[in-house]
């Protein structure tokens, strides 16, 4: 019996969350074992915003690999961010459900909220709880490409808000403040 | 009103998961607003291994410190993990619940499963989905250290298995796979 053929653990468990199915978007080897080591050739790549104009300008060259995709994960996104100069991460926002990660890889963005402005540069990371409404973002004003990784966790119904216009998001997308659609 | 309150989508909302109790570890402003920026000092930190002896020895110099903690996150762990030369990441281990994800920062490690073995260098990464038999680990085998992010979610009841020594992992710690305690 292979070793991790465990009785007793084996038999399907109570699980309390409601996750997403998850489908698997990884590579196999001639062994029919995964190689877990993420090629990012092929890991899904989104660039520019899909916000309502004109809030998508500061966004549009941003740049997206969806590590955590290319990995088949599926209960936190794990995105590698270019951001160019002059570029946003995004509008500013909180979530009310999710946690959110970002650690700086390279280069310099000044992180913005309601308490002020911190410059961030390589090495230097921040945490945005769930429900805490501090709207946040990221904005490169140097002369050099940014780098950094953003985590976040993945909540069914997650929610939030952008303090500084007239947009909320739902699963649904983006809408004003008083539900209306764009 | 402050913007950021939103008729509508105030009120408590139904929520499918068992989160823990978020206790807020961040700093406050003098405006009492949270600066997100973590403080690398005043993360809590992790050296060693909390292992039965004999596996604890090859992880006994890994070096973490509990950013997503410090970032007063509750959801997944992120940790800065820095691996001496010759150290192990953890046992080989697969998790039932949790997805896991690891991002190289600096220096070399081998990647091990029952694929393989890959080479991980600064900016590779790798994917472990929840509930994926594939026990996995990173070894150190270079003469410098090495320094990775890894995030893993955290779901109440996760329990785990280490397929190439006589161990399993629950809420509750290490027993041999016989269920019975070290």
């Amino acid at each position: 019996m292979p070793s991790d053929l465990i009785p007793g653990v084996d038999p399907p468990i109570q699980l309390s969350l409601e996750l997403p199915v998850k489908k698997f978007a990884g590579n196999f080897s001639s062994r029919g074992m995964t190689m877990p080591k993420i090629d990012l050739a092929k890991v899904p790549v989104h660039t520019g915003s899909r916000y309502p104009a004109p809030y998508d300008v500061p966004c549009r060259d941003r740049h997206r690999l969806r590590l955590g995709d290319g990995g088949g994960l599926t209960q936190f996104g794990v995105n590698l961010l270019t951001l160019k100069p002059g570029v946003w991460s995004s509008q500013r926002h909180w979530h009310h459900l999710e946690d959110e990660f970002v650690y700086i890889l390279s280069g310099e963005v000044v992180l913005i909220t309601d308490a002020g402005e911190e410059v961030m540069k390589a090495g230097d990371c921040a945490g945005f709880p769930a429900g805490e409404r501090n709207g946040h973002h990221l904005v490169n004003r140097s002369n050099a490409d940014a780098t950094l990784l953003e985590v976040g966790s993945r909540i069914r119904g997650e929610f939030g808000v952008y303090p500084d216009i007239d947009m909320l998001f739902d699963a649904r997308g983006f809408t004003r403040k008083d539900r209306t659609p764009y």
